[in-house]
């Protein structure tokens, strides 16, 4: 048996229009790293954050390609997991890129907020509340 | 507006019992690096494969937790990216941890596998053709 390395390399999701998901991930910071077409017609595109080696992976099959399927929301798939400085302005931003903020919790310790992307994938913000600003003097 | 830095931390998925899951990504490789219980009582487990950053967050909601629903398989999610060595030693691997394999491409400049997880998320090995071993002399 070879050598066992196992490299987690990306998470893929499908998207229904490639540029609105194109637009979503450009406005979170998300770079294209690579794209492909697969031998059935599908694309990929991989996207990346600059610096950080997991990849997303946009996957799309247009209407009559033998893997596409239509939106139909399930449970296997949970959330995306962001590390933010701030949750509210990344939530803010996510929305203006064309994501819809769905909650917003407040905690003493830790600030989340989901959104969704354009096609329902949940996105998860999270990181320190928001530090009161000193009042000037 | 703070330091805008997005740390892509995690996947996070849905599993139906946690040690079946837990069983099936320790085969792979996969580490618990962090557990804990949500407010409402579900459970996530962060598992990671060592020396790398991206997390496969594991998500258990009992029946009758408000987060609980019924297995649903949807479209918004595809599937994970696994870069390996071996291919057919990968899928065979997972195979015997508890996944199901669904579908092996070979072709000549790279193998492909699809493996089904214990909740039926899609994992793709994907790595160079295997070489062929020299007779011996």
């Amino acid at each position: 048996m070879a050598a066992q390395k196992l490299r987690f390399m990306y998470s893929g999701i499908r998207v229904r229009d490639l540029d609105r998901s194109l637009a979503f991930y450009s406005g979170l910071g998300f770079r294209v790293h690579k794209r492909g077409q697969m031998e059935h017609g599908g694309i990929w595109v991989h996207l990346k954050l600059p610096g950080q080696p997991h990849r997303l992976e946009l996957n799309y099959y247009a209407p009559g390609n033998p893997h596409y399927e239509p939106v139909r929301k399930g449970t296997e798939f949970d959330h995306f997991g962001f590390r933010v400085s701030d949750v509210q302005a990344w939530a803010d931003r996510a929305e203006k890129a064309g994501g819809k903020i769905v909650l917003r919790i407040v905690e003493t310790h830790e600030n989340l907020a989901y959104v969704e992307d354009p096609d329902g994938v949940w996105i998860e913000f999270f990181g320190p509340p928001a530090r009161k600003r000193r009042k000037p003097a």
